[in-house]
């Protein structure tokens, strides 16, 4: 099977390393030049158990994308969620009608965005607990020993094909399964994301020194009834209960989640809008009250004006 | 007059020094030991145009106020708010029922406290655009050169003594005058704190980053138009587009305010539930809807508990 990755960071990374190691056809795309000349140089390389495997695969920048490259059969996209459009943009000429378009990003709303160039029997969302560090260009860590994927495709027209996409995926080692409700696993994992992200980022804390405050349960409990309110509307009824408690599973841990990383750390734009920012969104949208939500997107965005981030 | 100041920090001392200067019989009640040790030493020294001038006058800690001390005739209040009522528990041997309790604190609700210990003739509350840094114990800096004080005695009964008092401070020359309406200013003042000190000291910001963001105009009349809604049923009615106009003035002074300094730079708890939070806590009792403040309030405290601040 031909497979484009677009996007090689540390999760795009990881999953091109695995399905080329388990013998598949996989080119990478991506923006940053340091990544794509160390990629050309050594190919992925990841340190599993203290050794470093490395697995060689093309690696394009978007520009290089042109009419002479061969369609894909699969594109897994692992861009920035505000990157997501401008990168598709650029791999029209490797999307062609039978190209299956595979989102694991975070966020909600990514499907509209997919929905512009393949059609819905085409698209298939998920999301994935694996886990990846990038430690150079071109070098990866895994995160976890234990991760999933669980898939689904839009339309049920697309099921058989994405089963398959299952097996290749679990050949791969990436432990895949075919979801009947991914739209609630995306949800959960939103919600996850809209209160831990944004307000570690926000606070300038971990996960634990968050959690471990005396306002975070009221704070989670909150921001999950926003989400909830306004998943109803788009036909997702997420069990309240159960997600705060997954959030809170969350709270003894001493990580920095991804958006403190962008927005602390890196000084770069988070992905606020497509998270909190979603939500208020649809709320707007279907009259759903959502001042939680709407606020920390303000906040931070405020936040991202005031470091400068670009 | 005989009059007592509790709270000798950056406004405390300045007031002290004023009325003392015009020849008023002041003592000053801190719980700063190296401030009182200071002030017993050298005065409260304030400079004033690059020359040091000094003000003799005593200074105590609340656990040396006894039946001994006389009574004062006004004691003014400058403690942090969540001192205020510990602070006025310490004090009761010097007030008697003649005497006049000023408060010109930032914040809403402290004539609630006031009036567990004087009637409500005798308590005057107050704003002022006076401002001032203490640069060392005993040491001040005046902030700026055109300030005033606005007063206003809760009962009527008590304007003619108050108006008395407004004269004292004028011949000190901290330009009072007596107000109609103060407890309108006092909130104007305090949607002031609630927008900027709140959200620069959340953002680690000062008035001008936060002020040039993107989102300034819109987190402002967020929450205005909440201390707004609560003012309303609290008897006051503020005139949104001008109070609006009054917090944006300061959108280009690179200022820390005072919440900023207390969380971020010395780590003290801040002022929030005496701002924001109170908002938050009339807005429950009138049945107003105040998510915004009850959001900020949470993540002003959270990031209390991060900050480890006691």
């Amino acid at each position: 099977m031909k497979i484009a990755i677009a996007g090689a960071g540390a999760m795009g990374s990881k999953f091109g390393w695995h399905l080329k190691k388990a013998g598949n056809d996989v080119i990478l795309i991506d923006t940053w030049d340091r990544n794509i000349a160390a990629v050309r140089e050594n190919g992925v390389v990841a340190r599993v158990k203290n050794e470093e495997i490395a697995e060689k695969m093309p690696i394009y920048s978007p520009s290089e994308i042109d009419e002479q490259k061969e369609n894909v059969d699969l594109l897994i996209v692992f861009t920035k969620s505000m990157q997501l459009e401008n990168m598709l943009n650029s791999l029209k000429p490797i999307i062609s009608k039978d190209t299956y378009v595979l989102c694991l990003l975070n966020g909600l709303g990514h499907e509209d965005v997919l929905a512009k160039f393949v059609t819905r029997d085409h698209i298939i969302m998920g999301v994935t607990m694996w886990a990846s560090m990038m430690t150079a260009p071109g070098h990866i860590t895994f995160a976890n020993e234990n991760g999933n994927v669980e898939i689904q495709c839009l339309d049920p027209k697309g099921k058989d094909e994405t089963k398959e996409i299952v097996k290749i995926l679990s050949d791969a080692e990436l432990n895949a399964c075919y979801s009947e409700n991914v739209m609630y696993s995306i949800w959960r994992k939103a919600c996850v994301n809209g209160v831990v992200n944004a307000l570690c980022a926000l606070l300038g804390a971990n996960c634990k020194e968050f959690g471990h405050t005396k306002e975070a349960d009221e704070l989670t409990r909150n921001i999950v009834q926003e989400f909830a309110d306004v998943a109803q509307y788009e036909g997702v009824n997420l069990d309240r209960s159960e997600v705060i408690q997954h959030v809170e599973s969350l709270f003894d841990t001493p990580h920095y989640p991804s958006m403190y990383q962008d927005l602390v750390q890196n000084n770069r734009p988070t992905e606020i809008d497509y998270i909190d920012g979603a939500v208020w969104r649809k709320g707007l949208k279907h009259s759903v009250p959502t001042p939680y939500c709407a606020f920390i997107t303000r906040l931070i965005h405020a936040k991202e004006d005031i470091l400068k981030v670009k």
